[in-house]
Order: C-alpha cells, then sequence, then structure tokens
C-alpha cells in the first residue's frame, strides 16, 4: 500500500487527488497540506469525505518537516513547488510535481518563460510525465514533472502526426478550449458564475506559458525544432478540455489512413481512445475519467490536417495523469484506481 | 410604420426577431406562421407577449395566399424560403431571407454544398446582407439574403485582413465555436440540457454548408480566389459566437497597427467595437446585442496574426442583423430598434 | 430629460441599471461612482458602452461633493447606503435606495436584523417602493426604498391571498430559489463557476434578513400581523428568481375562482401576467424584462394553496423596478424604458 | 461474480447501471437491451466504453427469451416493466425494477394514480427498496421495487421526524428540486438545453406521481396515515436533487436535539452524512455519488422545522439504489461499488 501525501489538498487538483486516491486499491492518502484549512481535517472541509479515509490537513511547513510517506503529489501553486521538491526527495520520498516547476530540462527556456527558478538542479533531474511518451524514464524517475492540462491535450492529439511525413509538422495551429477548474480554486470574477458562465472567450492570445512545455515535447517527437501557435479559450463547463490542431499536408493521405496511423500508436495505451471517423471527442465522455479521446481528419480541399483531443482537465489532464505516474513509478498496475467510467451524462 | 410579417415565429430566429421587432419605434409585426402553432396567438404560445402586440399565427400555406404586409422575414427552414420568396415578392414585399437558399450567387456553387436550388433564379436576385460590406446594393434591394451566423462571425473578423498586404489571405485557418441555440429549436439529444451542458465538442469538421459563403465574400474582400478551413464546435451556452481566425504573416507590421488598421475600418460602423489590445471577445458582453466585438494580435514568435470576433448568434448572427438589413432597405435610421446593451450578466 | 446618477455603477444592479436606462426614453445617466474603477469612463469599463453615451466614474465621496442630477440610484451595500441618502435630498434630488437601509420603516426592527441604523430619521421618510401597493404614495416620495428581490417575488405571489378569506395568511411556507447574481459581484467560492454551476443549495435556512420586509409588507396588506417561513436557494443562473409559496385552505374555493382573483388583483398592472391554469412560471421567460409571472393552485387532496412567481431577480428584483419607481415618482409613464421582451431562449 | 443484465441499456438510468457495475468488484454487466440500438455493442454506443467490458445489445423481446444471469435491472419505462418481472423471475434471476410497476403495494392506489396493472400479482410480491427502512425485507426478497428518486430524497429527509413526537407530520409541505436528468434521455424542448439551461420552474404542481410512493412509506414509519403536499421544479444541472421539507413543530425541541436525532437514526448508515448545524446539503457535493446529505433546523420564531436532503437523482435516486440493493439481495458488502467520492467540483 502506497502512502501518499497531498501537498495542497483543498484546491481543484488536490481534490482530485483526494477523490481518485480514494478508489485505488494500493494506495492511501495519508496527509495533507492546506493554507486555509490547516488544523481541520479533510472530511471536515469536505463532508463527502468517510471518516474512515479521513487524514489531517497541516502547514506545508509542518509537513515538509518529517514527511512520513512514500509519494508526494506536490498540487501547490507554481514556484511553491520548486522548494518543496528536494525536501521530499532527501526524505526517500518520490513526487510528482503537478506544478510547471520541475516540467522545462532548459533552465533557459525556464527562465524566459517564468522568471529564474528557485532550484534549478531539479530541472535537470525531472522526468516529463507523460506515460506515453516517457513510460521507461517515467519507471526509474524519483521525480515527474506532470505535464501541464494544455500540454497533455495537445501532445497526445497532435503526437502521432509530428514526424509521420504527411504533414509539416514546423508550427501546428492549436486552438484549445479549457472548462473554468483549469483556473483553479482562487475566487476571481472572470471565473465567477455570473461572468464565466454563458461566457465563451480566449485569454492569453500570444504567449500562453504551456507553449514552451509542447514545445519541448513536439520537438521530441518530431526530431527537429518545433514551435506552437495556441489560443487557449474557456468553456463554462466546470471540466474538460479539447484541443483542435491544424497541420498542412505535404503528402497525400486518405483519412482512414490517417486514422489506422493513430490506431497503430495507441493500440497499447489503456486510456487513449481513437475514435471513428466523423465521431468526434466531446468533454462530457471523458469527464471525471482518465480517457483521452482522439479524432483526426484530413481535409483534401484546403490541404490541412485536423487532430483533435478531449480529455477531463482536472483527471487525465492533472490528477489522474499523476496517479497514472504514481503507478508507473511504484511498479503498480498502471490502470489501477483509474478504470472509472466517465459522468456521462 | 414598417408591418412585418415572420415566416417561422415560433423558432428560435423568429422568437429573436419578435423581440427585437417588439421594441422597434419604425416596425411592428402584423402576422407570423408556425408549423406547429397555426391557429393560435403569439402571445397563447409566448406569455410574455403583451396583448396589445399580440398577433395571429397561421399556416405558410395561408400567409402565403394574401400577404398584406411592407416586409417579410424568413426564418424557416433551409429549401422552405426558396418557395416562398417569389410569391412574396410579387405580392410587393420586401424581403430578408434568413435561410440559407439565396446566399449563394453562383447557383453552381448552391448545388454542389446544397443539391439543386428549387428557384434559381432568385440566386441571382438577392443581395449578400451583410451591410458592413453590402450597404449600398442592400439599400436598393428588395430580397436580402440574411448570412449564416458563422460567414458573419468569420467576415466580421477577418475582412480587413483579406487585402491588407500584412497576411497571406488565401487560406485561413478559422475555428469557430456557436453557442446551442444556433442548432435550431427542435428537440434532438445532442442539444439536449444533460448531454450539450457541461460538453464541448466539434462537428462537422470538414466540409461544413457555411463554408461556400464565407469563401464568397472573402473572395470578394480579397480580390481573389480563398478558401477557408474550417471547424464548427459547440459551446454550452444558449447564444454566442466566437471565431478564431489564423493567417500567416507575409510582412512585419506591431499589432497596434493591425488594430489601427480594424479601427479606421470599422469607424462608422455602429455595432463594431474593436477592442484595446490585451482584450478580447467574449459572448457574454454581446448576448442579446447586436453589437460584434472584435481583436486582433500579431504573434510574432511565430508569425502568424489571430483575429477573433464575437457575437450573439441569435442577433448580429441571425435576427437582429435581419432587422439592420430592414432598416437599410427601409430608408430607416440603421440602429433603429438594435441599440440595447447586451444582458451581462 | 431626467438627469440620473448612479452610485455603485459597476456592481451587478448598478450595470443592470446601466443597460435599463440606456433605453430609456426620458432619461439619462450623467455619472457613477465605483470604488474599483474611480478615475475611469464607464466605456474604458464596459465595452459594450457606446462613447456617445458614455459618463464619469468617480468615487462616491467626490459624487456626493456636488451631485448635479435629479434623481440618484443606490446601488451601494447595505450600510453605505444610509450615509449617502441624506445628502442627496439635501442637494435636492430623488432617491431610490436599492440597499436594504430605508426598507424597514420601524427603527427596532431594523436594529434587530441589522444591528444600529446609521441615520433612522430617514426609515421613517422612505416610502417601501413596490408600486403594485404603494403607487400614489411613491409619486409623492422624494426616498424610495426599493424592495429587496425575495419580497418582491413573495409578496407579488401571495399578496393576493392574504385578505382573500380563503387561507390561513398568519404563517406563509415560503420556499425561494435565487440566480447566483443576487450575491453581487464580488468574488467568493460560493459562486464560482465550478462550485455553484451544477450545484443547487438552500442558505440562511433559518433567519434570512429579508424576512422582516416581507413580514412588514404582507401584515400591511393583510391587515394583521404575519410571520413568514422562509427558506433562500441558490439556482445555478445568473438571473432568475421562483418563489414557491403555501397557505393552508381555510374555506372551499375552485382553483379557477383563485386564478380570476389574481387576474382581477392585477388587472391594470403592467408587468404582471397570471398565467393560465396549468402553466407556471419559469425563470427564462422573464429574464431581463421586468415582467413578474404568477400561478395559483388548489390542492384540495391535501387543503393547502400554492402560489408561484418568477422575476428576473436583477430586473423586477432590483434595477427594473428601481427605475418603475423613478419612473412614477417623476410622472413619466410608468413601463418607460421597461417594455422590453425577455430573453428567451 | 453476479451475473446482471440492464434492460433498458441506454437512457440515462441504464447508462448509470452501466457505469456504476464497471466499477463494481463482484459484479458484471453480461447484457443488455435498447429499442434504439439493438444489434449494436454497448462500445458501439459509448466509446468511452473498454472493449474488455463490451457487451451485446438486444431487443426486449430476445433478452427476455433467454435471460442467461443472475440479476435483472429494469431500467424500461413505466408500464413496460410490468410485463418483463415475470418472466425474469420465472427465469429464476433476482429483479430490481427501477420504474413505478413494483412500487405501490396497494393495487387500488395503483389503479387510482396510474390506471389499472398489467400483472397486479407483482405488487404484493415486491418490496420496496430503501434499505434504509426495510433491509431485511430486500435481503429475503426476489423482486424489488427501486424508489422514485423524489421519494427517496423526501423520505430520507423527513424519515427521523414522523414518530419523533416534536412534529405534526400529518401532511408535510415538500417542495422538491430535481436535476434535468429526472425528465430522461428522450429529445422533448423542456429539457433542451436553451429552454432548461438558465431556467428554473415547477412542474406537475398539483398531483405528481410520485406521492402515493411518498405517503406510503412516510405513513409506514409515522405509524398513520400521511399525506404529503409536494411541489417539484426543474434544476438546471444534469445530476442532483434537493427536497426541502416543513412539518410544524408541536413541542419545544432544540436544534442540536433534532440533529442527535438524525445522527443517532443514521448512525450505521454507510451512504448517509447528517451535515453539521448551519452546513447544508449541495447536489455538488453529492454528483455521481451514492451519498444522500441531509440537515435539519428548527425555525423557533415562526414554529416549523425544516428537513433537507441532497442526492444525485441518478445514482442514490436512481442507479446507485439499484446496485446497493442488489448487493443487499445477493448477501454482498452492501457499499460494494458504491463508494466513489462525488465529482466535485
Amino acid at each position: 500500500m502506497v502512502r501518499a501525501l497531498i501537498l495542497g489538498a483543498t484546491g481543484y487538483t488536490g481534490m482530485e487527488l483526494i477523490r481518485i486516491l480514494f478508489a485505488h486499491p494500493e494506495a492511501r492518502v495519508v496527509g495533507g497540506t492546506s493554507r486555509n484549512w490547516a488544523g481541520k481535517t479533510a472530511a471536515e472541509v469536505f463532508p463527502f469525505i468517510p471518516g474512515e479515509q479521513d487524514f489531517a490537513l497541516v502547514s506545508l511547513e509542518e509537513q515538509l518537516r518529517d514527511p512520513d510517506a512514500d509519494m508526494a503529489f506536490l498540487a501547490l501553486p507554481h514556484g511553491e513547488s520548486a522548494s518543496a521538491v528536494r525536501p521530499l526527495l532527501e526524505a526517500g520520498l518520490k513526487v510528482v510535481d503537478l506544478s510547471a516547476d520541475s516540467r522545462l530540462s532548459d533552465p533557459q527556456v525556464y527562465a524566459k518563460w517564468y522568471g529564474p527558478h528557485k532550484d534549478p538542479e531539479i530541472l535537470g533531474r525531472a522526468v516529463y510525465g507523460l506515460p506515453e511518451i516517457h513510460r521507461e524514464a517515467i519507471r526509474k524517475a524519483d521525480l515527474v514533472a506532470n505535464p501541464g492540462c494544455y500540454p497533455t491535450s495537445v501532445i497526445l492529439a497532435a503526437g502521432p502526426l509530428m514526424d509521420c511525413g504527411y504533414v509539416d509538422s514546423a508550427c501546428p495551429i492549436v486552438d484549445s478550449k479549457s472548462g473554468i477548474s483549469g483556473a483553479g480554486r482562487g475566487a476571481k470574477p472572470t471565473t465567477s458564475f455570473c461572468e464565466a458562465g454563458e461566457g465563451f472567450k480566449p485569454y492569453g492570445v500570444v504567449g500562453h506559458r504551456h507553449i514552451p512545455e509542447m514545445e519541448q515535447e513536439l520537438s521530441y517527437l518530431a526530431g527537429r525544432e518545433i514551435k506552437v501557435r495556441f489560443t487557449p479559450h474557456l468553456i463554462p463547463v466546470s471540466r474538460g478540455m479539447v484541443s483542435t490542431v491544424y497541420m498542412p499536408l505535404i503528402a497525400q493521405v486518405a483519412g482512414d489512413d490517417l486514422r489506422d496511423l493513430y490506431m497503430e500508436r495507441y493500440r497499447s495505451e489503456p486510456f487513449i481512445r481513437v475514435l471513428p471517423r466523423g465521431t468526434y471527442p466531446d468533454t462530457v465522455q471523458v469527464r471525471g475519467s482518465n480517457q483521452c479521446h482522439v479524432s483526426v481528419e484530413v481535409d483534401e480541399r484546403t490541404g490541412w490536417v485536423v487532430a483533435i483531443s478531449a480529455i477531463d482537465n482536472l483527471t487525465k489532464g492533472a490528477s489522474g495523469l499523476a496517479v497514472q505516474n504514481m503507478n508507473v513509478m511504484m511498479g503498480l498496475e498502471e490502470t489501477a484506481g483509474l478504470q472509472g467510467l466517465p459522468l456521462c451524462p
């Protein structure tokens, strides 16, 4: 039984970790931190947590002083994670960092997009936690950088095309749409029901911080430097993310053949479903599950390929993927605790 | 006082015409048709209609037999409109056709996307009803083809770029998102609350029927043949549409200069607002109004321009634009009845 | 032309006042206050406001120093309004106070529910602003207390029954449901999209502060002291409020006869529609309008009467009613600027 | 391993049974029926179903001819279930009937509310499937009538009060609110996104068919005949139900004491949580789980008690409860497959 800590247990990704780990046959949450609720127990904050699985919430400082567990999930704000990684590793825990602090392998790229890193050494030590690409490295890692939700959705949608020879993958046009929970639990006017509900809008149209991650991983897959033209939008749903990716055709290929290429690539991936032609990914069909649905189409009339994915941004886009990474790191069944079907409707 | 008929008064665009015309200082609805409710009055179907402005609902056949009015709005399904246009014109009414039946000037293009037209002559007679492009022709027209909601949002977003010299406009990548009301009032599982709510998905990824309209008008603006790579998606809002349009840069230009170009182009357009840099169109800020909000950004890092618009698909995307067209055709103030602010929140 | 000030112009009721007054034929907003945006203009904050109707936002203190206008709307937090009333009246303005500060005529009742009043004299001077009850007094008033949204919906639903003789009106059971905008614009976790959306919950189950208002006015109508058993709930809609009111039958009466009683009572009320038997009030059918829809049913099997109303909590429940009060106070047509149909869908 | 059939597998309660049973350690779906999709497999209809747990969909007639399984869930429309019960029982299956066809023990009461029953004998044979009341009888039953969602929420909210001596339980006032999925999967205008979203309305204000069930069970608990004054409303959420129940005090009691009474009554119930004073049930905190949250408050000022519950209408209100019944009938752990935490947010 893996004894797990959740650092940042009362934000949305922390809450989702609680939900998933409570159904996990081989893991158990033994402690957590919360800025607002330290001193309470999880069940005092969330009435739906049953007493027999309750755990104490303490401050981050207290937790780091003596972290008695096998695994720590860092569901902390960017910047705070960086300082927590080292004490946890030194105490012998394995770490999945859900923040952006460990994701970019190149400290200079990190500095360009986020400013100077507090502990740049960990950038070299972390493995990028997308098992669909880096499964073997994750297996041996003690520090895994859990991908951002946008990068996961984009890499899974576009990955099979990067070196397929049919498209020019140098600069994918990526139009992504995220549920509101992606903005976190802190109350802001832009995520209030009255202003986000019945709304739909782009934001960060130029220069969103998830871009360097996408470029790092897509370049890895393509074997050459890739740039990404990325636009995020907010959808009025709690959970869900769709990425629509456009790349120009450079060789003739039939839609069925591209779909076969995806089927082949994802044949043994337990969480990815390549949809039948003419069926498209829908957030409500992945809600609350760790599944990623993907489609690909060729538009011969204009000469472009369109690849589309849907995930739940809190599950496959964050906490479900984090547990998947834990499973791989700990030598457990990769799907343990993650096989739940989506809540649809 | 313009006496107007609404053919198809109990669908969503018909209902929106009722709402707008009831607040119009120079027009009044004098009759309407309804397949399901013929024999009732509008106030019997919609309890919010005040008795003093009530009108009878009759069958389409009955209405066409003796259409005593100045203006007819055709809010009918595609295909049904085509047969109604001629009797109305012959009875001396001016006509705004909200269906697709009059929008494509080339009968061969029409046939390719929709099949053979029932009365192809009207294709030549109709003026494409986007006053921001064809105001003078609309002024003299007796038949105006009201644009589709997607084309309006795309043409207003991308129009100023088509011949600007800074971008290659040959094949805009258009990623559009529409509120559920765009699918019409007929009950379908895909537009049910439980399956559309908390959902977000693309549909018609290749070959949506609004493409030829976009191509017709963008080609007109560009002065050369344009193809459009178009993907529609459904947003879980009743009303609202955002189009995000991508075109590659071919000459250096600053973001502020492109915005100035939009400001200049739309300077005297009463319904278009070019947003300040860094602010982006949001459906909730146009809901229920005839406004169109647009933004444009240059992404120098990747060499692409992004143009974005938001409209209410039932107002500027359908019935509000139809009333704007009526105003122009009838020599009324173009903004009459259309100045209402959006319902925000 | 009435020149109006909006004190608190950037909260939800302030924004709704802007929307309504911009379509008003006899009034014009000439200034407003905002804690967060003082120094900007309204159009800088809200891009949908057209330049020709823009106005300056200043601090409350600055506005009160020299309020040059005919009418002031106080859309301020409870407590702040109390201090603003007197300087405005002394400067010769008429005042509609949308806060709770002027609503309770008895200072002791006020003190019991809200604590000591800052300027208790105004409690005696204010007229309770529900024209359906106090039209004549409002006509002569210079200070009108705009009712709370819950009280308006409850009084309009239950009012005709209070002295009808068929029910025991001593303690109505009131189960009310409000859209999220009723909680105001300040960001709180409980009104965030992710926690309010897909949620529905009661709050303030015992002792909500709108109770004394309901009791004051229902007692007035009944001619004896009434207590109200009131439970508010939050609905995941931006706008809308439904109140379901239960009172025990004490004499036999047919459903049709009770409906006739409502029809008779509301015959000349321009904003109230008594729905046909078997049809019930729905928030989406009043959204954005000043209408109130009401139904009444008799349940002979159990011996209870059920009265139901629906309003838009921001319009008839706040800012629309405030403009209706202005119209009455200023001798304008009572419906001026308020005849817009609901945004449905 | 219990081999289960789902008759009516592609409606909302059928889909929810699939979701729950797929995570059940001791049960497995071996077949299902579907009017629209007979001839396909479940995974062809729902892309999120993994191949290894796929099953065939056949017609009801075909399934009934040779039902090879241990247990059948009837997720069929009312009326259709009645004819399916007997062949299944005769083939040796145990049956949980989610329709209304088996719920009323008195055939005359059934006939009064639903018309003549097709097979009235089964009314006497069925056990009402609320384990919180009838656990022992369910253990021995071969036919269990799964309660309606409204009755479950009302009985769990009000049950502990029925014979407590503090309230007059003769005629509870029940104000209930249900998510849209309660109306089923068939497309109707009233459940379309555009008309149900941003809407809230009562329906069936007098004489809803769930009343006799509530009265049957509350009378059983009270030990005398109870009538229920019941009003259902539709909330714009997919899933979720809140019932607010009012009963007059007849003896003095403190709020804490009533809460203790609930705590005592529900002490060993695995799915019911009595919330702390001042905290109230919220649909988003039970979404997708089998939990029921309850609160109770005393309003001394008016002399009424308010009891409130929240459930997910598809889970504890239908399919989760059905699996709980299966667990009891089959001698499994009652919580097997049902311990998942809610999807919150």
